[in-house]
């Protein structure tokens, strides 16, 4: 086993995966996970197990992998780049494509060069202020609608928003509180434009406040993704347990600092990300490091945590176990703040019985 | 052209390398380059074209991928896996390969493991308090130092040091300051035991302090990688003017939110990395937007600084000219904060004449 590398407990996925499965099939609205978490055609094969057909992904080449694989209901869940407009159309031949739009000068375009039908939704910000059209701005949002009539190409399907604030709440009640904020603008908008768009469908998104729902109700579809992983990210906004964490960094140890309780382990901005999260004392760590089992890892041994890191390199500050448990050569495992970033680093998953899971940018 | 891609300009690239190893020969001091910054095949040979035949990387799959390019002297700068011996192994029975090790142990396990000489740097730590043992203390030091008199295949080479605390530094004058204290840390050990290590060289790394210096004699070797391409965060240390930075990531803008002064680009953290450097009311950034050229960019107007930046996109605070010409659908460049990190996580550099360059991610 070479290593770094990113080592995953299957059985972990596939619970995270049947948890969220059920809660969309008891609520009778769609789940459409979003891909960009693994990347991976095999782990996508345990959602299809859980009656999967629609993904969302955030770039083009994602979607043409994950339709080289049998994928063939794909929402490109950022707004559409007009200069792509070929290989867009080269989708929309292939399988059924939905885009993301929120100004009319790109509707007007695409519809010029686009031959074949292509799915639209229009883009709503309920607050993040990173993307879209601003929810309870109805004179920026009805031209864009208007425009989306006349078009034969572009065939209006909705109102889709990613509430990413839930990232800064403080707590469960908090993001719960953004969750409604954000089903009630769409909801209004729903409503209020029933007669004109009774076929309207609403999408949301985001794994923070759809692992802490009870059911959907009131969408059509929700696209969470960090979901099958899981992060210390979603431990700490109070979203799931460290034992839901499906994968882990292992990596070696490669220098010890006894005199100032420091370990060097080959685990930099490149294999963990530079995402941090705060310590109880304030300081920033990007990774909690922890022993590795024959058959994944122990999430309640806490050997240190990873508070500097470089390229390559992460300084470890070892806690008392783990001053007595690591030694220079041994191989730990570390959980990841946020396992998009580290995951989408990575060039495969390994499992415990030393099998490969391949993924996009191997 | 599909987007986000990494424009190069090679002419800016071989003006860095030619005044580095212009530098280097005045000194008489070997440059052994890092090529964690490019890993790239191609680039390398511009390298070549200056005389350089020996180079850092930081590694084992780097030393692999330079050596079956024909590069038969490398150095993986830093401290070496010991579980790693097999592929040490078989790299050193075909090139000329150092490895790097700051602890006893280490040096009788893998003393006992291989069949092939490999050359070994002692890794010393002037300040950075990351990696290798305290330049000051010679009761740590003279174990591993004495260790390496008994060993056959591991061949004492000298000590090896990253003065990566210059990157804390504020000013070009505290860069040479730390300068200053390696040089004389490592130049005590070497004269202290001159007696006993007739042979031993001296490498010392850092691109900030080797930007800055006239010559670098004291030295046998100096390691500086990021100079290659220079980025925003050795402008802002003093080290470089943007005009000598010869990489940016090329950008289209997708939304335009004129009522808060702000675009949104399709380049987040997996394009530029999460590295920040802060402006001068305080906030971060992520990157800085200038236009693009018929020839590559123009450092002289700035469009604005991303923000903010999630894993595929980033928020850029539009300046009042970028107000003025930025359009959605308009392609940017994009300076990066750390050019290292932005350079591994692209598959390719493309030239403003549309040709490729390939890289070891690819």
């Amino acid at each position: 086993m070479q290593t770094p590398c990113l080592l995953i407990q299957p059985e972990i996925v596939r619970a995270n995966i049947a948890q969220m499965a059920l809660k969309a099939k008891r609520s009778n609205v769609l789940l459409r996970p979003h891909f960009k978490t693994h990347q991976s055609a095999e782990v996508a094969q345990w959602f299809r197990h859980e009656g999967i057909e629609a993904i969302a992904v955030s770039s083009l080449p994602m979607a043409e992998y994950f339709a080289s694989h049998g994928w063939n209901d794909i929402t490109v869940a950022l707004p559409v780049n007009r200069l792509d407009f070929i290989t867009i159309e080269a989708l929309a031949r292939r399988i059924n494509l939905n885009i993301v739009v929120e100004d009319t000068e790109t509707i007007a375009l695409l519809e010029s060069q686009l031959t074949t039908p292509v799915g639209v939704y229009i883009k709503i910000d309920t607050g993040y202020r990173r993307t879209g059209i601003d929810a309870e701005d109805f004179d920026a949002l009805m031209p864009v609608m208007n425009a989306l009539q006349e078009t034969r190409q572009l065939i209006f399907i909705g109102l889709l928003t990613h509430a990413g604030h839930t990232y800064k709440a403080t707590s469960p009640a908090a993001i719960l509180e953004i969750k409604e904020q954000s089903y009630r603008q769409l909801m209004a908008i729903k409503t209020f434009l029933y007669h004109k768009f009774p076929l309207m469908q609403l999408s949301y998104g985001d794994t923070p406040s759809c692992a802490l729902m009870e059911g959907f109700a009131g969408m059509d579809e929700v696209r969470p993704g960090n979901f099958v992983f899981f992060d210390l990210t979603q431990v700490h906004l109070g979203v799931c347990t460290p034992e839901q964490i499906a994968i882990a960094l292992v990596a070696p140890v490669l220098a010890l600092h006894p005199q100032r309780s420091e370990a060097v382990v080959h685990a930099g901005k490149i294999h963990l990300s530079g995402d941090s999260l705060p310590l109880p004392c304030g300081m920033l760590h990007y990774g909690m490091v922890i022993p590795l089992t024959p058959t994944g890892w122990d999430v309640h041994t806490i050997l240190g945590h990873v508070t500097q890191v470089s390229q390559e390199l992460g300084v470890v500050a070892l806690t008392p176990r783990g001053k007595e448990l690591v030694q220079t050569g041994t191989l730990v495992a570390i959980l990841p703040v946020h396992s998009c970033l580290m995951a989408h680093l990575a060039k495969a998953y390994v499992c415990a019985d030393g099998s490969f899971i391949s993924k996009m940018n191997a």
